[in-house]
């Protein structure tokens, strides 16, 4: 962990005390941390914006009956094997799956990724979660 | 407006470099500034979600040869003419009109008068942009 | 206005009927115009992700108070001005004062001018409010 | 798998080339296909607004380092553990972690679960994606 130092700022009184409910409504042992979540999640949205490597997860929900879905998403996958760390699957139903495939990557090949999944017949539902290696955020 | 308080925080030094690049890269003058912006932003999600007294902007583009369209979008604007606060036309060409229409008023209502005029035929875009009375962001 | 030609899809049925709930809901008065709409909502997303030449909307809510604000924010905006349709001023109370800025241009010069006016202290709130031409939505 | 039906909408000309467009940008074999993709894409939007039974991922990134935390996240989970399908972890550096938690269960109870693991201190980034049973989607 890296060592604290102090952040010392100006803000205009009712906005401190605006501040100091959220804190508190959001469960937060202090507002160090609050300030520090709001800091981080701007990181995160701007090394998206940059297209530098990123860490996120692609959702998946299809239907494993339609006819050699399977296969192509595993090929997919495949194809793109140095940009996955690993993939869980769950049995929604008879027929439907989720599948989440955690990725690490530049965001373009992340994108490109999802994007060849989403367009399969067959997955009902594709979306991509854009977190963070963490690097920029200790 | 209202008076300065001070705010200490304690922040991993890393952290801190990169707001501080992050306060220089978007052009603030200080740093107190940049985190007060980032409070207000999450206090007007907030009122939003909460569904208080907001205020916001209505973005529509229309074609204006579209039969009888202007005569509904104004019989529509005056139906809720108490969350009206002015409306501004632009001629974009011979065809297409921009019309921003800020409004005020509960969260609900203002959705609902944008749900209202997107419906309408030759309305070729709609979108509602988020703002505040300012009441809590002083 | 275009000519209308028809487009035939295939689609399951179960969806076709969550479809035409969707189209009554909101209050649409035919599924043609609502599918539309789904359209020409993506199209404008693809707008400005690809830099083109957008309309759009800043809004802003500030203190007239602060020294010099209004000075400022007249600057920036005839530093912008060939960016810029037309401004709307509203009087929120005494204090506060809600301003629209309707603008045309590329997408990237657009943004550059809502930050050049968020980051000037003062300003409370500063939101950019993605629309469209027209020309690709007809 | 649901039976196709035919879904005729009609469409002005110039909107239908550039629905072309993006289906054969996107890499879809068919139009149909990416008309269902972009009404499911609403359906899932909607089934978070109501509330209803949904499916999502939560994403961590967190410091293991940081005292107690990963017991405190461990903690957590299990007390949601009727909302938690799996999950997957992955050890990202030295220090930081990644991990996946597939969730389903009501909307609220899956954002408190979110809010929860975000607000422990070390945890870096959390988000939360949202997905769907794939109920309605078929």
């Amino acid at each position: 962990m890296s060592n604290l130092v102090r952040l010392s700022l100006s803000i205009e009184k009712p906005l401190l005390d605006r501040l100091e409910k959220m804190v508190q409504g959001g469960g937060y042992t202090n507002r160090s941390e609050f300030v520090r979540d709001m800091i981080r999640d701007l990181l995160v949205r701007q090394e998206w914006k940059r297209g530098e490597e990123v860490v996120g997860t692609i959702n998946l929900i299809y239907n494993h009956h339609v006819r050699q879905l399977s296969e192509k998403l595993t090929h997919t996958q495949h194809h793109h094997h140095k940009s996955i760390m690993a993939t869980t699957h769950i049995h929604l139903d008879e027929e439907l799956c989720a599948e989440t495939i955690m990725v690490r990557g530049k965001a373009s090949e992340i994108k490109e990724l999802a994007d060849d999944l989403r367009k399969q017949k067959g997955v009902l539902h594709a979306n991509l979660s854009a977190s963070s290696t963490g690097k920029l955020l200790k």
